[in-house]
């Protein structure tokens, strides 16, 4: 990534995705690094700094918006567990990512929302020291 | 429904159903009296009294959870109409539905997004009588 | 079609498409006559004779696990309505069909029954000629 | 939970659940019980007592419409193993369950079915003692 | 959208859109003018700029790609009309259309193929004038 | 599956299946061989022989709709694996799959196609004798 660190676009995504969840952020940058470097690309230039840097909703209900599209969707547990981190480290409290799930069950249905929520314990455990 | 006016949560529910949507929520319980009157108080005291009801999340808060379930679901046109009207009817600004949709873009894809959008504008047009 | 009346396969696929549902079935035959004859061809085979006439499950017991299928997975309103009509056909009653779409909501959510509902209030009126 | 044994709703839900899955209803109120309670609540309430609880299909039937929804929706590993588990709890044969997602094929396609049917066989063997 | 002409990252995404299905791709820039411009800026951006552009894979192969993830999702009858449309505008032959939905049926299932199909019928018929 | 031998369809099904992937083909084979022996039959006839072999589409083509398609449904991680390892053996670069998944980014999403990369990347490193 290092060769665009001059491109305004990309410096403003990457030092967003460096706020927001940097471990989870540099992970997936490396991991395709060899087989798919674009990939990290567009996820610094289009997920962070065209979509998320966009300031007309605050950052919390940017959170709402994630989480509720993402538990609908019934994505899986390693990109649910990051998302759920990374809503946390912008400062959503726990109980607010419940209730995000918690008012999802009349359109994702309990399994997909189970299976969310499952994914917000162990995350709080994780974070506490107990996981 | 009249038959559970002394249930204080199918009363909740009713209150906030009207409150909200009036016109789609009774069009529903009169399509489904006939065939599957169940559902429709389902829809009344589970989806409004147990869960929509709640304020754990400000009711601003709970539109962006729902719009943003029901656009990464890829939910029909008519249900995605009538929940864009319940938000604009609650308060949000049509800007603030384009760019909830415009923040699931990375998540649910474009051609959910873009049709999910094609209804806010149909709304708003019809709101403003050029529909 | 008329080319395979010899296979035995394709002789029983297109006997139980016949019996459950000629309208529908005929017509999706001549639709695909001209760009797509193998998909006609795949339906009857694959579909009806391989699949659907497996006697394991009773025709009656075959019917829900198709309707709760197709429900969960949101399907247009054409294809259901035309699934509706043949699971009246083989002898289902509509309170039945209301009742398998009422036990799938806590899986595929509300908007996704509400809509299956629609459906089957559509077709109940149709063939009781107020539709 | 145990707040709420005196409501008639609450308890006919815990009965059902805990007749039809004790393990796995209780391993999923121990874990909301600290981060969100209200989810095993409405397990209880709306899933079992509301929906699951309805005989209007016979326990048999319902089973088809809940396995089938599932196995549709493409739904997690763990999920579909402890709706397995509870179908076989009522009395289906594993082969019943077998034909069920068989006649899913067609429209949840193979991917999905054979994941459920790797899931079946998990099942059968851990029940059987060779898992 | 013309107060980015200067940007050569818009103007190669425009050109292309012009290049593949200039009708569609206008009427959707209109459209969303005046309630998301910046949707559609996007689509130019990063849908048409950013990925299709790409020629890693030849047009002939991201047409394939293409249609075959639209018709897995289960995309609406509009968004799946366009995008046959602007695949037999770069050359695709009809044939080739019917068939990558054909190959999608192990994965996809028939109801969502059926409805591409129909879609694809459609089109082949009102461009050949008897739609 | 040996009962069947003298049957050309079946037999041009195992063909091209253990072509393709004998590993994992004959593994399903014997997973399902107690438990539902027909889903081993239909893959190697209807999968296999019916739909993969036909030639319409070169085999290179096919590789793109196939993984598009499962990319787009989210697939699970073990399927989308032994469907990446068949595409690599019938002479897929790595490259080409990378790209496939790119190129579906505007309509599944990234969470989904993040995930596929994670699993070619994985199958990769097995493959190169890191993993």
């Amino acid at each position: 990534m290092s060769d665009r660190p001059q491109d305004p676009r990309h410096r403003r995504g990457l030092e967003l995705m460096n706020e927001i969840d940097p471990a989870d952020g540099q992970r997936k940058l490396d991991d395709f690094a060899g087989i798919a470097p674009d990939l990290g690309r567009f996820l610094i230039e289009f997920v962070f700094a065209d979509i998320y840097s966009r300031s007309v909703l605050s950052l919390r209900e940017r959170q709402f918006v994630r989480l509720s599209a993402l538990a609908a969707m019934g994505i899986g547990d390693a990109p649910m567990r990051a998302n759920i981190n990374s809503a946390l480290n912008v400062g959503l409290a726990a109980s607010d990512i419940a209730e995000t799930f918690i008012q999802c069950l009349p359109y994702a249905g309990f399994p997909r929302v189970i299976n969310a929520m499952e994914q917000l314990k162990a995350i709080v455990e994780e974070r506490s020291g107990q996981g």
